[in-house]
């Protein structure tokens, strides 16, 4: 997430330099100092806005959540019409983020391994936002089943969800290997193999 | 991984409380002090062995996957002998596992999303183990293909490459949701439906 420039906006500075450090460096890695020494803002006044380390992640994840909506909503705006295609160039412009470095990995599938045990607020934060992600998806398989171009003999709610279960194996892969070819070859693999008509 | 009784064992003892420490809470919430205690030897002892904890959870993505070698070749022991009712035998057995908590997510998912970014050592342990899981996985997949019960119009290691994407991604989701049932519904799907010959 871009940093603004206005000063005067410390829950945001903190959303935005807490966003940063989480997607790079995980929760348990990144402190408080760091985020409030990142954001140019004293310590304390973390506390003035945020009862603790864990409430203010489960709200980085909504955070993550908005942001992501916002990117979902440009690639919409310049996607072809055809809704098979316009799946595509969404992922497509997602994984092109990945290659920018502009989104290290997804908050959500790093947060999802690294404190879904430790952490009920920030499990049931990536709980609420996976299932808005699955269902917004969900909506234009729907669209791509009514155009012929996805089989029907499967509801797209499952489908869409079987999308985002291997988007985020290979969002992973992709950091094991340093290579967005994860991505490519699983949004490829769907589209025009498993997902086809027969 | 079960505790052994040999307690002159030291090397094994810290990768036993060290799979499960790192395994439940992840990297960077796991201290030495804290593997050293849970395998009930001194603090000292650990640097007798290993030279730092990066090079010491290195060691530990090994050991893990050894320990899932072992379970592999169990369950292969006890499977039926038609090629994907192997790898359906295999898959649902791993689900138990999840199940029953004897193994609380993947250690290489969870590792995978924290620390690909920060240890180059444990980067290169993954990439490695996980290409051993998918060449292995390839092979159950080769012989489901000569039997007919696998679409062919796609290579094997494709196939396989897939289909740890979006186990991987499973059992993220499962770790969220506290429910098996994404690795149920995955495994389904790829069994029945996408990978099934026209």
């Amino acid at each position: 997430m871009p940093r603004t420039a206005d000063k005067t906006d410390i829950p945001r500075r903190l959303a935005e330099a807490g966003y940063t450090l989480f997607a790079r460096h995980g929760y348990n890695a990144t402190g408080i100092q760091q985020i409030t020494d990142a954001a140019g803002v004293p310590k304390g006044s973390f506390y003035n806005h945020f009862e603790s380390k864990e409430a203010f992640a489960a709200q980085i994840i909504h955070h993550y959540a908005a942001w992501m909506d916002k990117r979902w909503q440009a690639h919409l705006a310049d996607a072809p019409a055809a809704p098979l295609d316009t799946i595509r160039h969404l992922f497509q412009r997602f994984i092109a983020q990945h290659e920018q470095a502009a989104c290290p990995g997804c908050l959500v599938g790093n947060f999802a391994g690294e404190v879904s045990e430790s952490s009920e607020a920030c499990r049931l934060a990536m709980a609420d936002v996976m299932a808005q992600w699955r269902e917004r998806l969900a909506g234009l398989i729907t669209l791509a089943q009514a155009s012929g171009s996805v089989r029907t003999d499967m509801p797209a709610a499952q489908l869409a969800s079987f999308f985002w279960d291997t988007w985020e194996g290979a969002v992973l892969r992709m950091k094991v290997e340093h290579s967005s070819q994860p991505l490519h070859e699983a949004l490829g693999l769907m589209l025009d193999r498993f997902f086809r008509p027969d």
